[in-house]
């Protein structure tokens, strides 16, 4: 293997796939066991060239790719992966740091530590907290409610019916209750129905997964300090669009949280996986997660980021972040967040001036909620057709009992038209 | 920006950097906080060029970067990331696939567990096994005990005085005690100590961080059978060395354990991070995580791979594994492992050799642990002097209430030259 050469191969491979992604079918159409299938039953023996590698990737692998990249990929929240992202991921795989603790990689930590001030700046968030970066807000909020625990002793975590299921799965695996708060008629979280009683934490959302609701926070953050509960801040999609001015008021009271999760591989054009948490209480963090053996010690005064999560071992996961925040620039990222979200409102006018279709969430950001007059199971088989097509794909979820179909916009990369074919898409799949 | 001209910028840094890596100091030579210092206060308003960030890795972050990938980086457990890995993962990063259920991303789950299937028969476990991968193996002894909480209610994990701190970890985190069994004469824990009252898991560990010892699995899976308790083996280090057949002594006992973990970021030549979990009793991790809200359910009768572990979101990690094991081969693997034991095993013969120094432990794998006569603290000043000289990154360990010096060889691009400077150096720094 020559690395310059095959190198050459993979960059070429990466770069014609950006080129073409939006011509590919956006969900794979492939059934359950057809990738597989089709791999050989045993590894090589001897080495094989890496030009089979691409081969294959071509010829098993693509077939069976949903494509996130494209810009017609509209369900769960679409994001993208910017370039200056991707070639960062080259460069962090390259030096393959591992920054356990601060000499084991002191850039990496150094960097990691830089950019969540550098992001917290540019999201209007207060100045002083303590960052660092997980893989996933799945585990951005173990940490978080892991660090709860240990500031004040309570078993139960409050949400609404609308958080995030991985505030569930965190709690479950802390050991801790879930007490579910009841929605008000925008799906938020009803602050009148809280109970804390016994609460280690209170998880509020500023963009909820099915209909991106934003949570009152200032009065859950009132309750919070009142009853002594830590207040953690699930804004995994949403918080990104506070480097817009114009969308910083779904932030009011987010500066009172102990923790806020953003993930910047949500709607910051950087690639998966870069979930970022600030604490105004890294005490309680390290707390919960800090245990040196003696193969660690060092007697550098320098803190070690492994010291607030799960992981011992951590990626140089902030050199993508690094290189986004550089390439883009605060300019950059509000020029492409507000147009995800200008899309977003020119399909919810679409939807709004239809007989036969209605909105079914008022439309905060970049996420529209709808569905066509008729049943469930209709409403359904439009989503599975257009899926099926490869010409968009949507997801979907349930408000008031019924069949939602959700368009969520985050690519950089989608256009006017890809929305509107989307939107034609729909309205074909819907004539029947 | 163009991606084809600033991704050959990238890929041309890539080679340079893994070309002169061995040339550059391995451990930083920079104060705490130096790196930071150099940095913006402020992220840019206006995007910059992608050189800007290259040139700035090379003038700000590179002085500030223990170098991982250098053939005399011998601290911890060495590891290298191979070329094939290292584009593998550009390419990952190009598809931005988030497997979290199957549909999002047929491709990278159904690899993933073909990869986990591959690596289990290139090092001789069972067949059949559920195979997945976490991020590193602290987490994968997190998913490995909450499965073990789920599967027996007990509330004692029990592992050996030299488990990795990650045990502890993962067992605070998840509400249970540890409980710490004595070791025998060579560092291996005692099976005749081991008292599985009220005992949730049992950790055993092949390759313990400290000396490389192996506990007695057998034994343990004994005792693990009599009383119902979840038999976990970590085996992050060691397992790749059952690749050779030579080594496989190792695993004695290892097919009867509940679930297994192997680092493929470790000493299987796969960038960071690619911790490799099977489990006999995929149920028991399913029922620890497993959760399908509405937004997320489908009618595809497919296995999510984020049901059996904390992350929702799962980055398409299976990819560099399928280039390593492909470009590679059992014999590229086999080779690899061999010298790297072959260079260890010389490095113990001179130290063996050398009037004045000793062999603190028995070496299993591809780890020394010596020391020079002489006091704790003259020990702890060599190895700060030749890591303070960047010739060489060695660590230490504390075994009988001694400090002792390791000396971990992991990496592919070590030679027999590597190795000699590192003794030079050391004898260098104890001669003063």
């Amino acid at each position: 293997m020559t690395f310059r050469e095959d190198g050459a191969a993979a960059l070429e491979w990466a770069a014609r796939y950006l080129e073409r992604v939006g011509e590919l079918p956006v969900l794979a159409q492939v059934e359950p066991g057809e990738v597989r299938s089709r791999l050989p039953a045993a590894p090589p023996e001897s080495g094989e060239p890496f030009a089979d590698v691409l081969r294959d990737l071509d010829e098993i692998l693509l077939p069976g790719t949903t494509h996130w990249q494209s810009p017609r990929f509209f369900a769960y929240f679409a994001n993208s992966a910017s370039e200056p992202g991707i070639l960062a991921e080259l460069l962090a795989a390259t030096l393959n740091s591992v920054a356990f603790i601060w000499r084991t990689s002191p850039a990496s930590t150094e960097l990691e530590a830089h950019m969540l001030d550098w992001t917290a700046q540019l999201l209007g968030l207060p100045s002083g907290w303590h960052g660092h970066i997980e893989d996933t807000a799945s585990v951005s909020t173990i940490a978080a409610l892991a660090a709860a625990r240990e500031a004040n002793g309570g078993h139960v975590v409050v949400c609404s019916e609308e958080a995030h299921s991985s505030v569930e799965r965190a709690a479950r695996l802390l050991g801790l209750e879930t007490r579910k708060v009841p929605l008000d008629a925008e799906f938020r979280l009803d602050p009148t129905a809280v109970d804390l009683a016994d609460a280690a934490a209170l998880v509020a959302t500023v963009g909820t997964t099915s209909t991106t609701a934003v949570d009152p926070v200032p009065l859950l953050a009132d309750a919070c300090e009142a009853a002594d509960v830590w207040l953690h801040v699930d804004a995994a999609y949403a918080g990104s669009a506070w480097v817009c001015p114009e969308l910083r008021w779904s932030q009011e009271g987010v500066e009172r949280a102990d923790s806020v999760v953003v993930n910047a591989h949500k709607w910051l054009f950087t690639p998966m996986d870069c979930s970022l948490l600030w604490t105004r209480k890294p005490e309680a963090l390290r707390a919960a997660f800090s245990l040196v053996p003696e193969y660690l010690r060092t007697s550098d005064e320098a803190e070690s980021l492994s010291d607030y999560g799960p992981a011992l071992g951590r990626r140089f996961r902030s050199l993508k972040l690094w290189a986004v925040l550089r390439c883009y620039g605060r300019e950059g990222l509000q020029v492409r967040i507000r147009e995800t979200v200008r899309l977003a409102e020119q399909f919810e006018s679409s939807v709004r001036d239809e007989p036969g279709w209605e909105l079914c969430a008022p439309r905060r950001f970049s996420v529209v909620c709808f569905r066509r007059d008729g049943s469930d199971g209709e409403n359904e088989a439009i989503v599975e057709r257009v899926n099926r097509s490869g010409e968009a794909f949507l997801s979907q979820t349930r408000l008031n009992g019924r069949y939602v179909i959700r368009l969520a916009i985050g690519s950089e990369r989608t256009t006017e038209d890809d929305v509107r074919r989307a939107w034609d898409a729909l309205r074909a799949a819907a004539a029947g």
